[in-house]
């Protein structure tokens, strides 16, 4: 489904770890090139957090992930990659050394993509005879999850490594002018600073902030953006109006950040031991699988309001799903990842996960008859009326589980559905019996399902008459 | 449950609303005083929309509403109130007016709190003669459903203040010195003025703003603040470690900080047209709900994992929790309004939601029987075997619904449960049946419960026999 198949990583950080592990699993072959001797043990444990939260992102099955491999040497590394990602430390000098580098070995259409929050382009393409192949994509920690890529460079690459990131379950916001540290940073650093001055004449603490944040704006920017919100906070007086408001205070001595603070000795320890208090309860690795959990629960939770970084998944569903196979054989109407929202804090599938499953593979058998949104649209849909679900195994946070439907009465108003569940060791999980009905929306009533409908249903559950259920 | 019973609202726009609502959904009654004709219809619409999210948060019954009034003078307004919140427009004079007409007519030991993003305390309490009654309780929009409340002031009120917000499901950060714009807006500041810079300079237009917020750290920032989310970028090396790298960045030009950009007209005309054509698709009134239904999701995913805002909403849970009432009656297990978020475009419960209540009615007899997290932690749980749903009638969100329990089997190892769901009109939603087994959970494998637990059951299935079912 990727338009790659055949990517590069140069430095095995946390950054380089986070794209080696979106290339993975979205079926992507990666070589990766990176001298420490602790890479590898690095890039794995990235790795296996990016297992354990990229694919419950999706209700549809991600490709077979690609091939991993260690390169000894750089320009075995990049020899036949047609991506190749830049994550070597934040220093223009080595940058531009490793872009020489590439160019000397690469194949001479792969994008140069570097990761760097700071540097402009013109700034890595110094020196270079091929300057236009030397681009920023600047990812966001986790790479895996965080869908947002920054891109800066040359327009036609830039089109190119659009349309690449897009397959790979990216967000690509292309720069319009180049700039040091591009948007996002701009921002970030612009917090950095005023948290920083916060921190330093005590009046908050690094937990203090990041509480003014979580529970304060941080929820609002999950969703809406800084004008997004305060357009809505403007009420119908319009933007112009709130920033007439708002602008005012913009000359009032509120900020302390026309002055950088001096990193002293006394701020980092300030700041270090501050942070440890917070959240030194944690370790590093329990952080990052509870961040990665949240994110997973948050985006998840944004697919349902089908917004932005929800809407961003539910278009890669689409292009991932496979349309079940037709008449004369069971239906597969399910084939994912269990996400670690759909289960309990031992990781075991929660028992209304088990029906939220059965009734997605109800919703695969009503798109497949032509009871799709257009249907719905148009004030006709299928209610249900009746489930049994028989649980016969636990399943667990990334398990890959495929459902298998047989249609036991399509005749009339009735649809009747026989689902088993099963995991890709093909251990039945569990069963469940639903009996929907043919309802007019408007009139909250059962009625007959149009012609089409009706037809390829009953079609459909003849053809399934002789075939045995599938548990 | 909440430590007030009556509140005064001076001023009834967005913020003044939102007060209104969270005060009123959590119980308290409520005056306002407004001169504006128009506030009555505003706050109305504040009230709609918090009704409509507000409850969907938690998974317990709210207390019944308070008692909403509007005043006709100040006087009569704030004259019983324990808690005042001021919430006039952002001029000094004005707000300093307001306390000194407030404070002729309230009672000696109410509460005023400003709304104020960035006046002082001592500015607002000049020339009062119980200066230590005005504090600031600076709330974020939309107040109903965003938790942070910032707290300053004189120390004794700030504790009374927090422990009054705490009860109204806040979560109040005491600022300890006060500053021009306490915590949160100075962060806000800084990334408004670094926005408009990006604006004005055509680097980034409203949307690409927001974009680079919403599909990027936003996401981070609705569950880890700045600090922490660096502290798990850093890794294992720590956070002054991180600081040493992040640190020399804060040197170069990376920022226009220093300056602030003047609000020409023309620069405010560009922001208001690149705003329409990012939002202009929707009204204000559709974004607030898209708003409030992102937000409920999210902070719902954040009880999954028991984080942050999600505690905080999980632990209101706890407190707003009813005991079942005991032996020799049916329990009443249930007792909530639906969230947005358990329901589909249609705002009609989804069918793998019905199947989520009923599981929460399992778990609230779990508790009951002393099967509790204690007894989970000890390797014991009960799992389930077999679910029957039955639905009869839809609901919507907003609907309160109860659901009542009997336990049909409470023998050795099994518990079995009858579910009826009704709606607070006594209306049959669905019903359910279900069958659950005790648990080894280091065996995975059934057993048979602790004797407390045994007999616990044991004893309430026998009072409940000779009960007829709830359906």
């Amino acid at each position: 489904m990727s338009l790659l198949s055949r990517a590069a990583v140069i430095g095995g950080g946390v950054i380089g770890g986070g794209w080696v592990a979106r290339f993975l699993l979205l079926g992507v072959d990666v070589t990766i090139y990176d001298p420490d001797p602790d890479a590898q043990r690095k890039i794995m444990q990235v790795l296996d957090n990016a297992r354990q939260s990229l694919p419950g992102l999706y209700d549809q099955r991600l490709p077979n992930e690609g091939q991993l491999r260690f390169s000894a040497t750089l320009a075995d590394a990049v020899s036949s990659a047609q991506w190749i990602s830049e994550c070597v430390p934040e220093q223009l000098a080595l940058k531009q050394k490793v872009f020489a580098d590439v160019q000397q070995h690469c194949l001479p259409d792969a994008l140069l993509a570097s990761s760097t929050s700071g540097f402009k382009p013109s700034e890595l393409q110094q020196g270079s005879a091929a300057p236009e192949q030397i681009i920023v994509a600047h990812p966001f920690n986790p790479v895996y999850l965080i869908p947002l890529v920054e891109l800066v460079g040359h327009s036609a690459s830039i089109a190119r490594a659009s349309d690449i990131l897009e397959t790979l379950g990216c967000y690509p916001l292309v720069v319009r002018k180049e700039t040091d540290a591009h948007i996002a940073d701009r921002l970030l650093e612009a917090v950095w600073r005023e948290a920083l001055w916060l921190v330093n004449d005590g009046i908050a603490t690094t937990e203090e902030i990041d509480n003014a944040i979580v529970y304060g704006f941080g929820l609002r920017w999950a969703q809406m953006g800084l004008f997004e919100t305060y357009r809505v906070a403007g009420g119908e007086a319009g933007m112009a109006h709130f920033i007439k408001q708002f602008g005012p205070a913009l000359a009032w001595p509120w900020t302390k950040l026309m002055d950088v603070p001096e990193l002293t000795d006394e701020l980092v320890k300030k700041i270090a031991a501050q942070s440890d208090e917070h959240s030194s309860q944690y370790s590093i690795r329990e952080l990052e699988r509870i961040r990665d959990k949240n994110l997973v629960a948050i985006m998840r939770s944004l697919k349902w309001t089908n917004w932005r970084a929800g809407q961003l998944l539910n278009n890669m569903d689409q292009k991932l799903k496979q349309t079940p196979t037709g008449a004369g054989q069971l239906l597969q109407t399910i084939n994912r990842v269990i996400p670690s929202s759909w289960t309990d804090y031992n990781g075991h599938m929660t028992d209304a996960s088990y029906a939220e499953v059965f009734s997605f593979a109800g919703d695969a058998v009503m798109k497949l008859i032509g009871a799709n949104q257009d249907y719905i649209d148009r004030g006709l849909s299928y209610f249900t009326v009746d489930v049994k679900i028989s649980y016969i195994q636990e399943c667990h946070q990334g398990d890959g589980v495929t459902v298998v439907t047989r249609i036991s009465d399509g005749e009339g108003k009735k649809l009747g559905l026989e689902h088993a569940l099963r995991n890709d060791k093909g251990e039945l999980l569990a069963t469940s019996v639903q009996l929907l009905l043919h309802v007019d929306l408007r009139a909250r009533k059962t009625c007959m399902p149009e012609a089409p409908v009706r037809e390829t249903l009953s079609r459909l559950a003849r053809s399934h008459q002789t075939l045995a259920a599938p548990f």
